[in-house]
């Protein structure tokens, strides 16, 4: 039954509906369903739209995208279910590498997962290979392809835990999070944290880039001088501060009035 | 794969599993796992522990019940999955009629709800009919056992939503709801709001009105007055504020340091 329009919280139902058919789909776990849950919670905390603050993190990871030498895209279930087309346009604008990635293992889930890329115009996705492990991490997840994340020296992992967050940089990578929960390990943890909704913050990063790249320079070319300042500048630390102090706003504002 | 012991948020994932195994089952939608992982979210936020300000509402929560004409217990699927044994329990303490209600029809669904609380020792569990609705509600959740819901004086409906609790006020029945989010519809709307997890909450709940029982009056009797008082004094609106400004505090506490 969809939710019909006049409901408050129709967008964000919408969106828990691609996670839903994402789940009929075989691409997302059930596990995926309530860290989506969550996510929910906390998107409603920052006001269900993209932040200045979350506008910072972006333009730095933009910059961090288009200056790095081997930049790689890390899908899982619910990053396929939400933004599959979106995350192939980004593959292709900066361009990046697409590997899938998944927390519960199964060869079955990764394959659909790569299924519903190409079917969004991906031109080749990477699969984890036995073969090829990175450090610092037990589970399923550390399973890399030597041409994607093993290699990478940027990696792109929206929507991922803190472990592997944690494991990715000790393996001297710099790490790409889109992470609602500022508090998360994850987002404690990554280079760049953007806290924000997915389906809001890829598009919107496929448009920083594609202006960095038009800025006086045309296309594939950008001003490396400005966006390694940029990604200098940018302070994750007070991101994640800053992003605290909008939810302790909100909910202040929300809070029930004419107290008796 | 169950999450390891040492995982930081082994006790969450444990909760999390109920629910992932009520889905297995067939108690559980798939829209009530990603409503779980909201209430984890505010689970968090509150401190994973029953507050102060939660014990409040559960003593009132007890008085009401003891102190109610007709009270019936409604269980959706969330409340089957993570608390079978335990509603079962507060329906023979109170005592209070158990019925079933949840907000995506399915016959198939609330039989399987039925057959757990069943398995759970209920004596008897109550299913909507057609031919008995309440007013002021669409969806398949205004059908209401003529000998329950329908007839009830205090319903508690833990893990309920905004337009449910809303009709229910409307038709007159004081409700009691748990609800981690304190801003929600449902929240705002009820008599009297439990913000905590329902696997602490109902719990207390039992231990409470046994404690009420037992005082002086021995089984099945109470000191009416004291109750009445409880009530009386009892403003939710308060307790949701406090609520806020509780998550609040931890939020603050949980800032990350040293902001470079």
């Amino acid at each position: 039954m969809p939710a019909p329009k006049s409901h408050p919280r129709y967008a964000s139902l919408k969106i828990r509906d691609k996670i839903v058919d994402g789940m009929k789909k075989g691409i997302t776990s059930l596990d995926g369903l309530t860290a989506h849950g969550r996510g929910e919670a906390f998107d409603y905390l920052i006001g269900e739209k993209t932040t200045k603050v979350a506008k910072k993190s972006i333009d730095s990871a933009a910059a961090l995208l288009l200056t790095a030498k081997y930049p790689v895209i890390s899908v899982n279930g619910n990053a396929a279910a939400l933004a599959s087309a979106e995350l192939v346009q980004l593959s292709k604008i900066v361009p990046a590498k697409l590997e899938v990635n998944i927390f519960h293992a199964s060869k079955e889930r990764e394959m659909k997962i790569k299924e519903e890329l190409i079917k969004n115009r991906a031109k080749g996705v990477l699969l984890p290979q036995k073969s090829c492990k990175i450090r610092y991490l037990d589970s399923n997840r550390k399973y890399a392809n030597k041409d994607g994340i093993y290699k990478a020296d940027i990696v792109f992992v929206p929507l991922e835990d803190g472990d592997r967050t944690g494991a990715l940089i000790k393996n001297g990578k710099r790490v790409i999070v889109v992470d609602l929960n500022p508090l998360s390990r994850s987002a404690q943890k990554a280079t760049i944290t953007i806290v924000d909704n997915i389906v809001r913050a890829v598009p919107l990063l496929i448009k920083t880039i594609k202006q960095y790249k038009n800025e006086r320079y045309g296309k594939n070319k950008f001003d490396e001088v400005k966006l390694k300042k940029i990604i200098k500048n940018y302070n994750n630390k007070r991101v994640l501060k800053e992003s605290l102090e909008l939810i302790n706003k909100n909910l202040i504002k929300n809070m029930p009035q004419n107290l008796s």
